[in-house]
């Protein structure tokens, strides 16, 4: 059995995988903040799912990691992972040694990424477009994740693409985080609401006006986005996913004519067809754990099964 | 042996590898204009490259060619190439016929990928970016070119990086090719000159205050190319080419000190070490025509001596 942990600001989202990726069980714990705080739940989150599969301690296969930060996947160390109180920890080594098996780490967003793919079972080649509090992608090809020279691949969130922009927090001037991201978005929007997002869509929905034009540059900024991962790579499809593609078609359709209006104002454009290539993550799944699972050690074998 | 031709808008240059990739042979002659006069002329250049290689028409390995416009590299049809006057050319199946040897047709910055990628001695991932009078990209991971999920991968100069940008060829506005185009940098300064491109570089060392803002403009558009690249396919390497590239450090010495003043402002972007990933084509180097020879059919095996 694969077992996967999506580690998030807040919960840590645990499944487990038959030999066919199915998922056989999926529980979620709070995830906790500091090291040992984070190391003792993502544990109890890796038996619990075990159990709840009909396995045991003793008969974990793999263990696979998604977690924001960055991550070292040949070390399995994650670093400066602010929201979960992790300067820098050995998450891999630690947690193999507590739980017996092998353990990967994968930074979240290429985690989702190999989640995604599989989930909406593509082949050749994806992008998937992280839309939470920052903006960032992933890379599928052939089912395997690019993840670039030095593991920063997707990293889009901080191409400038209006020098008379807002500074972002990364110290450059007018970057796609800066339209595209929901930190942004809730700053601009002002508020307390638990998900500004969603309050935004719906008080344009009602005809305010403040929120009609964020809702636009939020919808811009995807599209944006879009178009720089199809110029740039290529990929056969881009995949939106993260907190805000929890709006579904109310995001996914305007952002679909957003390109489709860029493209009646450029035929090298429509030669692209750029809206037909987008696709949303599907709704309710456990992307970012499944992907974690996928991408453990044992990820291109078949393993014995643990029912033994 | 492998043949190279590399077919550009005046002329066709034309290189026969040995075994080893090694160049034995170069030669140039005029491409023409039209679907007769460019089959032709490639036909001849082919012959004349085997022929001062020591080779003959009888013994070609394989041609590799690179050609502007859009190119099926399966089925060795070019399309849209404008500036040699073909709308729609079978060029790989008829080459084939009239060589006698099986016949690769790639998009010329894909070769112009594959060449720089092997005179620089380069591993791991790259990406090449051309300017010249327009702007693209083209990438090689381990050898092999990423042409995209439908050959169009890195169309980058028509990612729009300044809404108050002026209006593209391609109907978008500010478009990175606008600001880093040899075409659009032409268009600005006016007048007749050969070269614009150099003599906008030497004005602006004379102190002429237009070309100074021309140059600066050029500068930051291959500087903003550069970080897209990095930040959304993280290569280890950019290596600039095309006929801009001809200036040399005059080009690629300000592009790294842009880069270097960019990463001053952004401790992220810093951590990227932009500049220190920036290299130059090699001067004088027949680097499409080496990496269409590379791409030809054969790339991947060892071919019996043509010398029997």
């Amino acid at each position: 059995m694969r077992l996967g942990l999506d580690i998030g600001g807040t919960k840590i989202d645990a499944v487990a995988l038959d030999d066919d990726s199915a998922v056989l069980a999926r529980v979620r714990v709070a995830t906790g903040f500091g090291p040992d705080a984070v190391l003792r739940n993502a544990q109890s989150a890796a038996l619990q799912a075990a159990e709840a599969a009909g396995g045991s301690a003793s008969s974990l296969g793999s263990v696979g990691i998604g977690i924001p930060g960055v991550v070292d996947a040949e070390a399995g160390v994650v670093r400066h992972a602010v929201n979960l109180g992790l300067e820098e920890l050995a998450l891999g080594g630690i947690l193999a040694e507590r739980l017996g098996a092998p353990v990967r780490v994968e930074n979240d967003v290429n985690a989702a990424s190999l989640g995604a793919y599989h989930l909406l079972g593509l082949a050749g080649s994806m992008a998937y477009l992280n839309l939470g509090t920052g903006v960032a992608a992933g890379f599928v090809n052939d089912g395997a994740v690019w993840r670039g020279a030095r593991g920063t691949a997707g990293e889009i969130g901080h191409i400038p693409i209006d020098p008379a922009g807002i500074r972002c927090a990364c110290g450059q001037v007018g970057c796609l985080e800066t339209v595209a991201g929901g930190g942004w978005v809730a700053h601009k929007w002002g508020g307390d609401a638990p998900l500004p997002v969603l309050e935004v869509f719906d008080r344009a929905d009602a005809g305010d006006e403040r929120a009609v034009a964020l809702r636009a540059e939020l919808i811009g900024g995807a599209a944006a986005g879009v178009r720089i991962l199809i110029l740039t790579g290529d990929v056969e499809t881009v995949v939106i996913g993260g907190g805000i593609s929890n709006l579904g078609d109310r995001l996914a359709e305007p952002v679909r004519a957003s390109l489709d209006e860029l493209a009646r104002g450029s035929q090298f454009l429509g030669s692209l067809e750029l809206s037909s290539r987008v696709r949303l993550v599907p709704a309710g799944e456990p992307v970012a754990a499944v992907g974690a699972a996928l991408s453990g050690p044992r990820q291109n074998t078949k393993e014995p099964s643990w029912r033994s």
